[in-house]
């Protein structure tokens, strides 16, 4: 460092471009590339007509209307909150005080990213542990990484986390004697980023005991992160981990309308065990003393009319036939390649598929360039298996979503991707008998 | 700690209840109580209709209503990050290549707050330094603290911080070898708060100077908040810190258009040298990659339009009558009372009341006491002090916003402080000579 350097913290010194970030940039300015990689929404979906519609109830009376443009409190609009509790509360099929939850334990914070990076400053200190699965939420883990944490991971299967490993995980922690160091285990339990796999249902339960038995020198926090959770295509709704936590000591549950509405509003929300509270809006108070408060009412305004859900309705329709259009063409272009398998969501926005073991899908892969020139951009899975002591892996996986393109870019793109993995299947020689054959 | 309580980071257990925030919720609940502590803005100048219109412009048309309700990026929308460069450059009287300005340093804020946060955290760590004036703003002083940063402040004459006395505190932190260990000096250049008064223009080209001279370890920021900038009612517009630093080097500057338009949009930006436009792009996509996008397409719109301009000119009007009611109603009420005087601010919403010195307007003294019997509120002076080595001062001060009130709130809001100011000064024996003999 020169006397001409600023001299940053030990924070943004460990706080790196995120690679996603940096692979989407080099991707930019092709205009005919498909990028099955952004977890963005589906642009058509985009509810301009019912926000404009709450804008308008909220600002058309003055009364309303100037409340709305006033600061508002740190923790949040009181009705957002309540409103929140309720719609929550309505999809466990609970009553409010059946989960233990008023709204008095909501922070409505900007986006539900805010929410976990505010939970992360609440309680990492450098050397503090976050538990997580393998592969997890990127964005998350290198947020965690820059506040000096490790984080530790659990393998999954099919159901998700799983349940022996995370024991497995603790007692080691335990027998090193850092079971101190453990501060929260992060689960996105609907559909998660990447994988689009939901939690059992029978961990739920399970993970609530099994966390707080570890919870011996300190309480540890499970954060369950229901960002995707309304965004379900088939089968029944499956009460969260919070439903399991009815006395609300273990579980924060980071929940967001980014998704399930509009990212544009950027509003989600943190539902808190009590002594939780307060240090959350106490950070809250010095990151922003309060989020963008007419987009509070709006939302809440969007809530009461139920045009919110009407709106997450039609939302699951498209994302739905989306959803089948990836999978349709999944199979189409590899369902006969040996080695080669896809996760089956259903809900959320990505389907996570697993190559042979010999190919490289990562960012200097030769799959990744070949992509990239037949014009389809994905996410490669290494970058989800956050850096715990082992090191990454995933070099042979990668998230697809089918978020932003629409039905016919999806084929297209899959074409495309399905292409390059079958020319990389050739090359490194682990094609399937008739395509060899055909192949040579 | 027990083993059924969570285990907090350094920083949640640094951050404490910001002391005004304590204060005003404990005076809640008085119907009658006229607050002229808070700095929210005047109610009746909320621009309901400029925003309702700037939203039917974003989201009447499907392709920008579209993009505004997506994700938008971590640095914030270009659109708005021009406009806002143009009109700073305007504000200035300079073009913005002559500041050395363009968008590429400009990064969106969740109101001007989290712009200065998200500084903090980019550059301290525990125990590094921050120079800032006596009084200051006391929501950052706090926030500041929460990270560990210890607050070194200077003192401060009608013309703000002085440039001697800052020369005097950085030369001594350099004497104490402790030079490497500043951060940055923190300056609220316009009508600042809480004393109203603004730093005088020949010490703005000086501060840059000074502070590049202290600069030898590492380059030492200049941190200026101009949040009430435009909140101007009397004489010229002076140049900011910033255009003393063409270069681009030494200042960041922070925006908001909480004041000057309405705190519900939340959303400020902040100027930035080169080098530290990625590392705050960086913590801020931790912290929730990016600001509201919708909301930054309005107020796109609104500069525009032209409609924001219009409305800060509305705002000026209202803001300096209710000044000068409250100057008057000052003049009326305590205009002969010996020892006490005010500021004759020329901007923003605060007025900086000294009090006779053994006069105690501290939170647990009598005087503030006897204004919430008498339903008046202000903010004591020593919450302004920050906790530097030496300890608080300025228990004989206190802060008066005409923000919210109405005219006949402040002359009654002020006519109560005075009734109180004067039975105390009697009881304590600092009466003028009428007053005492009028009041035995």
């Amino acid at each position: 460092m020169g006397a001409n350097d600023f001299a940053f913290s030990h924070k943004a010194r460990r706080t790196q471009v995120q690679p996603v970030a940096a692979l989407l940039a080099a991707a930019l300015g092709r205009d005919d590339l498909i990028s099955l990689a952004v977890g963005f929404v589906d642009d058509e979906t985009l509810p301009t007509e019912a926000v404009r519609g709450a804008v308008d109830a909220v600002l058309g009376d003055a009364g309303t209307g100037r409340a709305a443009l006033q600061y508002g409190t740190t923790q949040g609009l009181a009705d957002l909150r309540e409103r929140i509790v309720a719609h929550v509360a309505g999809l466990e099929g609970r009553s409010a005080d059946e989960l233990g939850l008023s709204a008095g334990h909501a922070v409505v914070t900007t986006g539900s990213q805010q929410g976990l990076y505010i939970l992360a400053d609440v309680l990492l200190d450098p050397g503090d542990i976050v538990i997580a699965a393998a592969p997890s939420y990127f964005v998350y883990t290198a947020a965690l990484t820059s506040f000096g944490a490790e984080v530790h991971t659990v393998a999954m299967d099919d159901g998700g986390m799983r349940m022996d490993e995370l024991e497995r995980v603790l007692a080691g922690l335990d027998a090193d004697g850092r079971l101190d160091r453990v501060k929260m285990v992060y689960v996105v339990t609907y559909y998660q980023n990447p994988t689009g796999l939901s939690l059992a249902a029978d961990r739920r339960e399970a993970i609530v005991g099994l966390v707080r038995r570890f919870s011996r020198s300190h309480r540890i926090l499970i954060l369950e992160d229901a960002a995707y959770r309304e965004l379900r295509y088939d089968g029944p709704e499956t009460p969260s981990i919070r439903s399991y936590d009815p006395a609300n000591e273990t579980v924060a549950m980071a929940v967001t309308f980014s998704k399930s509405f509009c990212p544009g509003v950027k509003t989600g929300c943190l539902l808190l065990p009590d002594d939780l509270v307060e240090p959350v809006a106490l950070q809250k108070a010095n990151h922003d003393f309060g989020s963008a408060n007419v987009l509070q009412g709006v939302l809440a305004e969007l809530l009461r009319s139920g045009r919110y859900v009407e709106h997450v309705e039609r939302l699951r329709d498209r994302y739905r036939r989306k959803r089948d259009t990836m999978l349709t063409a999944l199979r189409d272009g590899l369902g006969d390649l040996p080695g080669v398998r896809w996760t089956i969501p259903t809900g959320g926005l990505y389907v996570w598929v697993t190559l042979p073991e010999a190919m490289d899908a990562g960012p200097t892969g030769r799959l990744f360039a070949e992509c990239v020139d037949r014009g389809v951009l994905y996410v490669p899975g290494e970058y989800a298996f956050a850096s715990s002591p082992g090191g990454s892996c995933g070099q042979n996986t990668l998230r697809l979503s089918y978020g932003l393109p629409g039905m016919d870019e999806i084929r297209e793109g899959v074409g495309r991707l399905a292409g390059a993995v079958r020319a990389e299947a050739e090359r490194i020689g682990v094609a399937s008998g008739t395509e060899a054959t055909r192949g040579r």
